[in-house]
């Protein structure tokens, strides 16, 4: 699921989720990928993009409306995630919602 | 200038910068820093997020206006940046620019 999305012309939606870890792994490696085998079988999922480094993670998930982030944001199993987020394995997190007015692509 | 980047209310933009690189650094590491500290000096420019692993690197940087975002597009140093990042750098990129709907913070 990882590497570039590549989708139907704007305007979609973006998720920006930026992430400091807590130290340890505490689940999370295994969540975090079932969350994107998840969240890619949702309505409405375009496609999701994910980098980490020391310093860094961010994860920009693409949707077809709001609706569609609205549901899962909702969805039980993401809920338990999101809860473990908070009190294990994120020491801050920024989330943002954004519509996509333009977008363009290279390949060399 | 890494880390999370907290920023004043809604709207305001953000371009999505996802990318792919070729072998070896080809003076990358040096521009790359180099474009971050110009971009910072931009009037309108709120701030920058970045993480890259082996698979693809994610730039996220904040901006007030699409004003502030055509400038820095066509700022000279930045255009020949963006020359050797199409001959040399970037085996492929995609560019998304959005605008900032809501955001929402979370600090352990």
């Amino acid at each position: 699921m990882n590497g570039l999305s590549k989708i139907p012309q704007p305007p979609y939606y973006a998720v920006i989720f930026s992430s400091q870890r807590t130290e340890g792994d505490k689940g999370y490696g295994k969540i975090s990928e079932r969350m994107i085998e998840l969240a890619a079988q949702q309505k409405g999922f375009l496609g999701v993009e994910s980098a980490r480094d020391a310093e860094l993670g961010i994860t920009v998930s693409y949707w077809e409306s709001l609706e569609a982030i609205k549901d899962w944001k909702e969805h039980a199993e993401h809920k338990v995630a999101q809860g473990r987020g908070k009190s294990e394995w994120y020491k801050n997190f920024s989330l943002r919602v954004c519509k996509v007015e333009r977008h363009s692509f290279f390949e060399m």
